[in-house]
């Protein structure tokens, strides 16, 4: 219990991770606080992948950016450094996974730059604070996720299809669903598509590409946001030589407060 | 009146200005579309410009950014070519302003990119539509604006401080001009401070340091808006090698609707 209580705090949180004690998924953690998801690129690619993310805001929103080759990140959090302070990494060559680390002092560069992208964790909290279902928190399993039809605007050397996260609801809760998210553009923001899930080229709902199936029960239509998958997809599909991101579901906690990103 | 009818329509605004039978500057062209600040740039220094646009969203919100070496920028317009869309250029070597052409073919380099950021006639369009009054547009002058004791935030090479533009309203106008513009952030949305002009470094409120002077009546306070104009101070300071700019008041005009940047 002692050590639950101390996740409570993300530099606490992040002290945990850095030495070995936390090496799990980071979904419960630091409630209040946003959790990003992790890209690291060289500097070759880094104005190409910032240009895609500019292109792409609702499956790409940039929580922070690092300077080239420095591995701290203070405006993200107080003594945050890049390096150790997520769970785990996957570490890619040439578009391969080739090592899976909790942490990456050994594979640093002074080319490397980090670009921290906001996760759909911080809207689920505001859509629970709303009132609002979020099903694959209550049934405790991943979120469903799916490559769409859709594809995202092409930036340099980097194009690829949107990725979705879904989430089912009534036609009432999806209105409220839009109004709560809207107000949090940096964190994906409000839905990108709602209903018929052919339109946006998903062939079967309970089929998944990432994550797991939920429940549709009578009454409720799929919620389609874009997803911070997206990124990860589309730097695969350009196959980089060298690329480090954060291990599924080890997401980066920070120190801004989730309501701190809401709109106006 | 046939002329000035053409410019209603942003395509046809530029071809008017790409022909050179519009010179002049922009601030009434083609009312509700965005216009845009020009900040063209070697690829050398792309991702840390925009790194810096990241990190200061208020003073540099970024409206579009080209591909490298790409003059063309259908995302903010048909047909919109960068060198001959803009009524005027400056062209700077090493800081030093070394030409002021009305096209910039002749110094079109494979390694530049385009930055467009948001100005200001869009929330003052806003502004406008609400009733609140814009004390330089009554006037007939150009907005005061005033560099400021607030640091932006460095990445890489750019650093300098804020430049802020001033309207002077009544207490209940001003509340309410917080509330229109930060429905804009992408045209630097909400004010930065309102009242006392020395907190933020202003000796004399009626020497602006750009623009003019404008009339503080009874009642009213000046109330600060993040400015575009601080890009270009904070580029002159870098004094990169290359640098081209729009000429003051001299913006691109977007096919985009001013109502397409609201938020929410």
């Amino acid at each position: 219990m002692a050590e639950n209580l101390s996740l409570l705090d993300p530099h606490a949180a992040r002290l945990a991770v850095r030495s070995g004690a936390f090496d799990a998924p980071t979904a419960n953690v630091a409630p209040g606080f946003v959790q990003a998801n992790l890209a690291i690129l060289p500097r070759e690619l880094a104005f190409e992948f910032m240009l895609f993310c500019q292109r792409n805001p609702k499956p790409c929103p940039l929580i922070g950016v690092s300077e080239i080759g420095d591995p701290m990140l203070p405006a993200l959090g107080y003594d945050l450094d890049i390096r150790s302070d997520l769970p785990r990494y996957r570490i890619w060559q040439d578009g391969e996974l080739v090592a899976e680390p909790a942490d990456i002092r050994d594979y640093w560069r002074e080319d490397l730059v980090s670009f921290l992208i906001g996760c759909s964790f911080s809207f689920e909290e505001a859509m629970l604070a709303a009132g609002l279902p979020v099903r694959h928190i209550e049934q405790g399993s991943n979120v469903p996720m799916y490559r769409t039809s859709i594809a995202t605007t092409p930036a340099g050397r980097f194009s690829g299809p949107l990725v979705v996260s879904m989430r089912p609801l009534t036609p009432a809760d999806a209105i409220r669903a839009v109004q709560v998210t809207g107000r949090f553009p940096s964190v994906h923001g409000a839905p990108v598509h709602l209903g018929d899930p052919a339109a946006i080229g998903i062939q079967d709902i309970m089929a998944p590409d990432y994550g797991d199936p939920v429940e549709i029960r009578p009454g409720e239509i799929p919620v389609f946001w874009a997803c911070g998958v997206t990124p990860q997809a589309v730097i695969a599909h350009t196959r980089p030589s060298f690329c480090i991101t954060h291990a599924p579901g080890r997401m980066l906690v920070t120190d801004i407060r989730n309501g701190a990103l809401a709109a106006g």
